[in-house]
């Protein structure tokens, strides 16, 4: 019986998928500080034109460059696995499918869009890309494209994973990256949270007030964003192409797919191309997996607020625990964001999508007992998809349910492994729900208009 | 034009290939300490009988047994890639290949024989395999292959990696295995080296003598070797067969084969399923390619040594540096073995194939170049082939020739980080060939007979 259902170079998907086509309503649009629908124009000082016309595409098909495909070859289409070993491990009738996203050079999904994004860039003239990084995964990406097309790439990655994730610095490096622990002095916004705390923590919003700073100041420098924006998840949409076209192969449809859910770009990326089918009657559960520290679908409030933590991004319409709540140090950097993207925030507040939340210690079992099983030892991240996947094949054990059941294994935990280790000393905690935090926090949303 | 050549799971290889079928001469037995060829009961206190019988096998083609194939496709076949964007880099008319052995859960080739011998051992009934490792690589494989068939695994780590590579001691620790730093004090052999140095780096020769020693005293434990045996070299065919039915698939055969040389497993998997064309006549030129640090086959003699560092093993007939040689602390820990396969070593004298030594830096430059065009971030000991390729690469630039070239790249860096973060701070030396070093451990070699 097959484990590995692979694709052919060729039979790489030639168009990603833009869900905005398929939602029953049109997307909120971003707000500027007057309450007034942000033009492209005003995203025009950090992102390129084509960046932006895909953000406020409707088109549902749009063409990827064949500059793009040609680096995107150096690993996709990647492998779908079907997950024997684990299945049988569980025991349970469910047949477990797993996107293995890990293969690319930067060890997760995020170059999939890093590259399309560093292309756009250098088409329009642009010398240099700065951006944020929690778990590092996004940094190694943009380095690694930016690499690719001849960019020079400047990086704030979030403070508490820089001490965690040294490695995660020099593999940005080896790509030709410079990287800083944010918050630095080298902006405004990093000068006013040290003034506050000098040993911040950071988080993915203050970083990314960072960066934005920084782009918007200089006329040869852009900004990439690693999730959230519509553009970031329609670059992602590969990946639940090519799922669809495997799953085909063996004849297989997923009862339910499962992804981690931080900005949303992983969630996105294999869901959304499943969702079309959802649109057109097609019974499918489409489940994002966020941690219970920082619950932003299964917890937050949808609102309008800024998607970094200072205030310097337009307002955009999505489920959030407010721009300032700052989510305890967990191990999966990548998942410590207070938003959602706007689009999976819409259709989530219209039942179209569905969300858990899992405890820490939890998402690290299930990744121990998915590098026993499967071998591939996971990122903290995809860890959630684990544990929601198992929960699911458990309980498929119990009722008899022969359910198909897909999720993405969005990186390997290779840089991850302190955190492993944390795991088996029994040093890493399960964070109640952060009540009193959040409150304070949703307390300071932003009046629209 | 293509990127990655790859073959379905039903065209992996059913069989190992088996080079002592095509030696010109028959193999150098080895030797008991009488200095009286070593019979199969010698070996059964820490050997399977099956794998003693592939260690003496004369035939040609060796079944892969169906268990074995059933893990090795949660990887395999791996990738073959031309490296498109290097040889632009080289600007050089000649065509590069290299197989991609860093899929592995691993990361390594290394599972390719650890797995193997983790079913043999399973099947005669062992409860316990023990092992050393250098780099981690191996240590991780048998950790992973014990874990797959339900096998307990303890590692000795060889001292300097133990501290350069924390993550590869967690990564064993995931799949279930117990880890030392060796040298230890629970084996005599340990303790006689600490008695002498008790801050040694260590080395695989004393990390060996050390896992042979708990093997042979418990009834229901083995031990497993990563390199060096005819069993493991044969084991590692499965890279060569598939590369060489990759390249058949785009109408290409190299003319020159490149792979890393500690032990031999890397360069012997690569490099035997072609040496059989080459018995047959074909033009080709196989290189094994080493440290200057720790040049066994380029500076070493040709003599009957010990396998460890100890005195332990039987004696065997191959390029050695002397069994109590020390190799400086370079970062590709794999490749810091005083000896050599006998097979390798005995077709290398009879000057059937070819061997150079690279320095460190150069490694590390040629690891980068790489990581810069292909993407993928190379092991150390991959380097070594790399930069080997891309002399020749360059030659070919100068001469116009357009050879075909192809490597192994047997491993990622993802837990070498910083290896490479001491090179960009310039802390790695080229060690001048130690000569005096190699003098005195070459007067130690034992007396035959």
């Amino acid at each position: 019986m097959k484990t590995k259902i692979l694709l052919k170079e060729s039979e790489m998907p030639t168009h990603w998928y833009n869900v905005i086509a398929d939602m029953p309503n049109p997307p909120t649009p971003p707000l500027g500080p007057d309450g007034n629908p942000v033009g492209p124009d005003a995203l025009a000082a950090i992102f390129p034109e084509e960046l932006i016309k895909q953000e406020m595409s409707g088109e549902r098909w749009i063409k990827i460059p064949d500059e793009v495909r040609e680096v995107l070859r150096l690993w996709r289409p990647s492998p779908l696995y079907r997950a024997h070993r684990l299945e049988k491990m569980l025991n349970t009738p469910a047949k477990i499918f797993y996107k293995n996203e890990s293969v690319s050079p930067a060890g997760s999904h995020k170059p999939n869009t890093a590259v399309a994004q560093a292309y756009y860039n250098k088409q329009a003239g642009i010398k240099k890309l700065t951006t944020e990084t929690g778990a590092g995964q996004w940094g190694c990406s943009i380095a690694l494209a930016g690499q690719m097309f001849g960019l020079d790439v400047e990086v704030f990655m979030v403070n508490i994973s820089y001490g965690q994730k040294p490695y995660r610095r020099t593999m940005m490096r080896t790509w030709g990256a410079q990287v800083h622990a944010s918050p630095t002095n080298l902006t405004e916004s990093g000068r006013s949270i040290l003034a506050k705390d000098p040993n911040s923590e950071g988080s993915l919003g203050i970083a990314i007030s960072e960066a934005v700073e920084i782009a918007a100041s200089r006329p040869d420098t852009n900004y990439a964003l690693g999730s959230v924006l519509n553009h970031v998840l329609l670059h992602q949409t590969i990946i639940g192409e090519e799922a669809k076209k495997q799953l085909a192969m063996v004849g297989e449809y997923p009862d339910m797919i499962f992804a981690p859910c931080g900005g949303g770009s992983n969630f996105g990326g294999i869901a959304f191309p499943f969702f079309a089918d959802k649109a057109a009657g097609k019974k499918i559960d489409l489940v994002a997996v966020e941690p219970t520290s920082c619950p932003t679908l299964t917890k937050g409030t949808y609102a309008y607020d800024f998607g970094d933590a200072i205030g310097l991004t337009p307002l955009m319409k999505m489920y959030t625990l407010g721009h300032d709540f700052m989510p305890p140090g967990i191990h999966a950097g990548g998942l410590r964001y207070h938003g959602d993207s706007a689009l999976i925030s819409q259709l989530y507040n219209e039942g179209l999508l569905s969300a858990i939340a899992v405890p820490q210690t939890e998402t690290f079992e299930a990744g121990i007992l998915f590098a026993k099983s499967e071998g591939i030892v996971p990122a903290p991240e995809s860890t959630h998809a684990i544990a929601a996947t198992i929960r699911e094949a458990r309980r498929c054990a119990e009722t008899g349910e022969a359910k198909t059941l897909l999720f993405n294994l969005s990186g390997h935990g290779h840089f991850d492994m302190t955190s492993y280790d944390r795991y088996f000393a029994g040093e890493l905690e399960d964070y109640d729900y952060p009540e009193e935090a959040i409150k304070e926090s949703l307390a300071h949303l932003p009046k629209v208009g």
